[in-house]
């Protein structure tokens, strides 16, 4: 075990782990190549689009054909595995945040499905190879990819009031 | 097998069920009640919306500590597993839209990993019971919940241009 996992002051843990105790399963499509590892990854997707450098995924072949009538230019969701994330804590304290808080009001990759979205857009796309560049993404090199939908504003941003 | 899963002209199959060979788990952390099931479900989160109907999120009890910190008003993603969609079609023709098109470049439920994601606001909270209330959903009754996620601008919106 190393600091990243260890449990810190005011956090709490589940008692299990929900990789022990799955009610479905998820097939990666590609992964996510990036400039980023351990130690350098950005905060989130605005801080690594301030760095200037740009991402690539790359679709297993069996997913290629699910690429066409994608654009360069246009926005996208992808949802990716922080496959290096702990499971297990409801309420934590992250590094930038004062006080714990309960994991569903953060964005922290610790989570008990440790699935991350971001929404970016395609600087380039090959619909052959199944390569698609991104302007930016928050990830490790290598991290699976999950979902790539599109981005479309009547659902991905909430009504200014209810 | 019901003319639901019926493969029309011009989509193309994976050849295999990604549900067959996964690589992660997902458990889900509770269910989503809301008024609609097969055959009278909105289309997306702006039908739902336009509904006037609400919903509620109801957690199992180990995760309902997460939520402290989320407040009425507030505006989230709810992610949520569309168990009754199968996951091996790779370009198909929805309903609505005119041509045959790429998994990914739809929101259909339909797709590898059958994960949909909307953003929606938080309008009643129990910190208690671990209920929430939220404005609309598009999804059948009793769906599971896979992760609640406060919706962040800078993350959620895409830049205008790269």
């Amino acid at each position: 075990m190393t600091d990243r996992f260890a449990t810190r002051a005011g956090e709490v843990e589940l008692g299990f782990d929900p990789a022990d105790h799955t009610d479905a399963g998820v097939h990666f499509i590609g992964e996510i190549h990036t400039p980023w590892s351990v130690g350098d990854c950005p905060r989130n997707v605005r801080a690594a689009r301030e760095s200037g450098k740009g991402a690539e995924i790359v679709l297993k072949p069996d997913f290629v054909p699910g690429l066409e009538g994608l654009e360069v230019g246009q926005a996208v969701i992808l949802i990716y595995w922080m496959y290096a994330a702990r499971r297990d804590l409801i309420r934590q304290s992250p590094k930038h945040v004062e006080e714990t808080r309960g994991t569903f009001a953060l964005r922290s990759p610790v989570r008990p499905n440790p699935l991350a979205m971001s929404a970016v857009r395609i600087t380039g796309i090959d619909l052959e190879t199944g390569r698609v560049e991104i302007d930016a993404i928050d990830c490790f090199d290598g991290t699976p990819l999950v979902d790539i939908k599109p981005w479309v504003e009547t659902i991905d941003v909430p009504p200014v009031s209810c």
